[in-house]
């Protein structure tokens, strides 16, 4: 193994990354987090060739996302439903949504969160656990945690150094 | 344009992964987010060939993301700065982070979130910006937005619809 790519490796983001495996398999994730479990049902909504999603929907099941559950016997079919981690997706995707809807629909919304009982829209936004305090790129920085290696250790020591260096961001 | 492309073209969590364009690009996000700025930095950083690094930070740079900025002149060098939109961009790194740490640490954490200010670990959640309520799969869904196509909408109740018949996920 390369050292450089040792950080690399234990970086949450990056093995997060890796799980899921490609754009499309987080357009699979969202559709599944609506209610699709389907074959037909994911491969309509994406106009995604069968192999493709196949291939994509297998490589989420390994991954520990989706567990494959049988639906009708003759003929024998599968369906893929999420599992506690799949579910544990969500905020990836909500994050996405909140980002193109901020960001890149000049044209206005085409599709929000709502309140599944009442209907109203939410604005999810990132809130640190405990305090409920925002969280943001601002106030909130990464750290060596208990099983960072030396090379994750001089990659955050190079960061933080560049960090205090850098002009203090406008807002 | 195919009519079952529409809703997808519409989607905010869509366009937003079309926008960031693929995964290395999060990589980028995410170094650029802790601060760095320079092609050598996120070249060190990420171990990734140059052509492709150029590649990515221009796309970055066209879908409003970065800034690129000139840091010397003689020789004639330029950084990449985030805009707004660039730092908006930080829950979804939060959120792939926080997926990465709770499912796939199991040897332990080797990079948390850490409030700046204090060094304390911070844990984020997604909640309501107005309620703060905790946000999550099961207590929110996607409903059409002011500027739903006739596609997103009949998407939309193909959704509600397997929704409501589907089992509800146990938690």
């Amino acid at each position: 193994m390369q050292p450089r790519l040792s950080p690399l490796a234990e970086c949450p983001c990056a093995r997060a990354i890796e799980a899921v495996g490609e754009w499309w398999s987080i357009l699979i994730l969202r559709d599944a987090l609506q209610g699709f479990t389907r074959f037909d049902e994911f491969q309509r909504s994406l106009g995604i060739a069968p192999n493709m999603l196949a291939r994509r929907l297998k490589h989420l099941t390994e991954a520990g996302l989706f567990e494959r559950r049988i639906y009708s016997e003759r003929p024998k079919r599968h369906e893929y439903v999420l599992t506690e981690r799949g579910r544990d997706f969500f905020p990836v995707v909500a994050a996405l949504v909140a980002f193109g809807n901020r960001h890149l629909a000049p044209e206005g919304q085409a599709l929000v969160l709502a309140d599944r009982e009442s209907g109203r829209e939410v604005v999810p936004a990132y809130a640190d656990a405990e305090t409920r305090q925002p969280v943001n790129s601002n106030n909130v920085t990464v750290i060596a945690g208990p099983q960072a290696s030396p090379g994750m250790l001089q990659r955050l020591a190079i960061m933080a150094a560049r960090d205090a260096a850098a002009p203090v961001s406008p807002e």
